[in-house]
């Protein structure tokens, strides 16, 4: 299975919709330290809602211990200093998708290493935001959970006359 | 081009990333009142960033004004009760892909929506990381953006000894 790591993430919020989008894609999820924020961070624990205990988080005190860690693994870099777009690249089953933090990014990128095309005038997506492109992308390819699930919420034609979900809760 | 259509959206740190994200692709951004937030909220605007001028965001005061405004365009309803995983669905280059609010999404959808299959034990992903994943897809059909662009920034293998940027700012 591939995994998410965030190099030296700074921005609380983002770690945690990480969080909360690695349990929805079934992967491991590791910090490298040092960290903008302390684990125990309100903003953290609330953008990652009660999915915490279903977080298969690992944290890492260094770049050195990261990279003995994973030294088994492919390294993929994402960033936009990478070679390919994300979406032409030959991602293996077993790799690990690195990001660097929000201000600065990666530095230094291997050969094995994605951008994500944007328009003209854009230079960065939110770092969360740019997770869960690229992760569901390759889950798409290698988690058996890309499959039909029904529907847990009742009848999808209520009667609501609007779009919006009435206060009595359709769902 | 396809447009994001954001229904009562809640919560102004994700429609700020869904602003910046839109302008990353290019496309229309439409907010449907009422709004959990004013349009000048600081975490709103610091979501942003600095894309705010180019976000091409137009406001409508009710869901009826909005179904007025689009009635020539085809809604395709985004959210965990859509009949197909986004991947498969048909898109067409002049939807609107329309998402509902945090905290209790669409109420209705029509034969033309779709879900954002995930691993068991997970309900719900954050609305500007679904936001991305779907209108990402639909952009690479559509947007011609999605080509080669050459790095703006300097070399890619500047001598740094890790893999973090340096406080000098290799970007």
């Amino acid at each position: 299975m591939p995994a998410i790591a965030l190099l030296h993430p700074e921005i609380p919020q983002n770690a945690g919709n990480i969080a909360r989008f690695s349990v929805a894609i079934g992967w491991n999820l590791y910090f490298i330290e040092p960290l903008g924020f302390s684990l125990e961070d309100r903003a953290l624990k609330r953008a990652g809602l009660d999915y915490w205990p279903q977080v298969r988080l690992r944290i890492f005190r260094s770049e050195e211990e990261f990279l003995t860690a994973t030294n088994a693994r492919r390294l993929v870099f994402v960033d936009p200093l990478g070679r390919a777009p994300f979406f032409s690249f030959d991602w293996s089953p077993n790799d690990v998708l690195l990001f660097g933090r929000e201000s600065t990014g990666l530095s230094w990128i291997g050969d094995n290493s994605v951008y994500i095309p944007m328009a003209a005038d854009c230079r960065s997506i939110n770092l969360s935001n740019a997770v869960a492109i690229v992760a569901y992308h390759v889950a798409q390819r290698f988690s058996d959970f890309v499959r039909w699930i029904p529907p847990k919420k009742g009848s999808i034609y209520p009667p609501a006359p609007g779009l919006d979900a009435s206060p009595s809760g359709i769902r």
